[in-house]
């Protein structure tokens, strides 16, 4: 066997071999029709993931650059609204900073509830820009997407959102939910690798397009760039991760994208059975408009078990498992399951977590059993 | 024999197998100790082809990506003066108007020489920044760097440098030229893949770094990531094209950078043999400043053959060449020489141009054989 890591964190994740070897292609002219219908069949499938009818762009960059690429264009010197409830709504906000003529932040502690009542308060004096992280992966948490839409819709704000990670791996409907900007990264859900974002954008948005923009993330240069015979984006993209994401699309198509999020809802499941039975405690607090993540789960590390034990042992294995991040950090540890994880995955996981906490004197219960349940389910 | 298309363009360039089979290995952890040793290594090696001692990060982004950098962050609110002589000058010149306080554009027609009175004169009034291409691939021609780092350090100003197409090509001395900002991009003379941008920044520029500045382009968060035990990027890097390049900076290692940038020199001497035995024009002219560009040869199509029938002719042998941009399109036509190009490219290249040449009816002389003669010089 091949001892390649196991990363089940929350991004990147494992990239199938087909996806890799796509990028051993010799280079390619990216202003050539090799290269347009590359990008164009792979916007196509990326459309069926967003739920949208509205354009669609590929930044090279990571999630972040197609974030700010959303809030410079679209949000510039206008009044956003960020709500914050875990470290990359805290980075939407901080990016909403050096662009907006104002930015209100609703925080609420990580892993709880978005105060969707103080974002009505804000939409009603006037905000003009909401942002919100669709599945927060630092807390283990599904924001209410739907509900978000709808208020800044009926307050005739914009909705950026980041579907940096659920995007391919759990449902979203862009156009339905009344999203008006939405961005994905490569290394989550699509499984292709690090260094791509694409990025959605509504005909509300882009009526209202700042005339002062970033020059590389320029989101009219991509528009212009973009309607060519052959699609071009306007800088020289990232050709070998261009190739990549449209196999990666591809295993998407071949599977089906119901099917592809049934499974990364039944491997959230399995997770979550498995912390059920070790008596882990989940780390959201959830109300009626919020949900566990389900392409991330995170999870309270047990009184008396270290991080280091915790996650350390389980590397011995072979598997790399996410901590907390900022203030979490030792407080509690997060698997993904993002990408083309499956069965056999979950289990050698769910096997070295459990052994890891009883070497710590955890007295785990039975969570491999619970997850093989959901898995074989 | 395998039939790849041969790129004789200004880059995106022929990747090697070696580097392209970096791109395979399975994801790895982006914070971790793998991913910051190959880092850290990369940038060492890119110091050596910079000429530089400064610190040196690398952004997941095109070469545009990078300059951008070095302008948002470092340029900001300041007056600039933006040397033009061709399309990427002139795009320095336009990320300038995006960010300085003022942009004075000292135009050139495209190929022939700065205006270095001018640039003179514009210091002496206090511009606080100039930006310059080195090696203006669009015109085949190469800048006076290092009079113009001079003349900046003289008037206590900034110099950024786009060093996209000569950094690994060409000899470049960043430390020793007075250069306070350089960027190359990956797809170019180091034979990479397309997808990262290495910016160099001195002293003098970090002590002058602008307050407001970009979120996914911010240097001074290279700088904090950079400064790990295990050298980080801010935001997920793209995790093979930093492998691939990390691959290639291995291989310039082992050629011995003297031995590279005499290499590419030949190349292009070869191939400038190779117009004057054709009886074509090359197209920049020069004065005691300048010089013709080692990394990318930019030739007048001859009356009565036009750039479809030549480049198309070129086409059917599977090699592409570059046409001109913007104005030039239909005048000139231009063969790159970056990377790891060699004889046989150059034969087959030569060949190719002068068989479409005679096709079009034009009475082409024995480039190839001159061209040969230089080769093996």
């Amino acid at each position: 066997m091949e001892h390649e890591p196991l990363l089940m964190i929350p991004g990147p994740v494992p990239v199938p071999q087909r996806v890799r070897a796509a990028m051993t292609q010799q280079a390619i002219n990216h202003r050539g029709p090799e290269f347009g219908a590359a990008y164009a069949d792979t916007v196509r499938i990326l459309k069926t993931l967003f739920g949208t009818e509205n354009e669609l762009y590929i930044i090279s960059g990571s999630g972040t650059a197609g974030m700010e690429a959303g809030v410079a264009n679209f949000a510039r010197d206008r009044s956003i609204v960020s709500l914050v409830n875990g470290k990359f709504g805290d980075r939407f906000a901080k990016i909403g900073e050096r662009y907006g003529s104002s930015v209100t932040v609703l925080e609420s502690d990580w892993g709880t509830p978005l105060d969707l009542e103080g974002l009505e308060r804000e939409l009603e004096a006037g905000a003009e820009v909401v942002t919100m992280v669709h599945n927060e992966t630092s807390a283990g948490i599904k924001n209410p997407a739907p509900e978000v839409g709808k208020l800044a819709r009926k307050h005739d704000a914009l909705f950026i959102m980041d579907g940096v990670t659920s995007i391919g791996g759990d449902d979203v409907q862009m156009d339905r939910w009344g999203v008006d900007i939405a961005v994905v990264g490569s290394q989550k859900c699509l499984a292709a690798p690090a260094g791509l974002a694409a990025i959605a954008v509504g005909e509300r948005a882009w009526d209202r397009i700042a005339e002062k923009r970033p020059f590389y993330q320029d989101m009219a240069a991509y528009r212009k760039s973009g309607s060519k015979a052959a699609m071009e984006t306007p800088y020289t993209p990232a050709v070998p991760l261009f190739l990549a994401l449209h196999e990666a699309c591809k295993m998407i198509e071949e599977e089906g994208v119901p099917a592809r999020i049934a499974r990364h809802r039944r491997m959230a499941d399995a997770v979550r059975a498995a912390a059920k039975g070790w008596g882990v405690d989940l780390f959201p607090e959830l109300d009626a408009h919020h949900a566990y993540s389900n392409t991330a789960t995170a999870m309270r590390i047990p009184d008396g078990v270290t991080d280091q034990a915790l996650r350390g042992t389980v590397k011995k294995f072979g598997i790399e498992i996410a901590g907390g991040q900022d203030h979490l950090k030792g407080k509690i540890f997060r698997i993904g399951t993002m990408g083309s994880v499956g069965a056999q995955e979950i289990l050698a996981t769910a096997a070295a977590v459990q052994y890891a906490l009883q070497k710590s004197g955890f007295a785990a219960g039975e969570g491999v059993e619970a997850a093989a349940e959901v898995l074989l389910g």
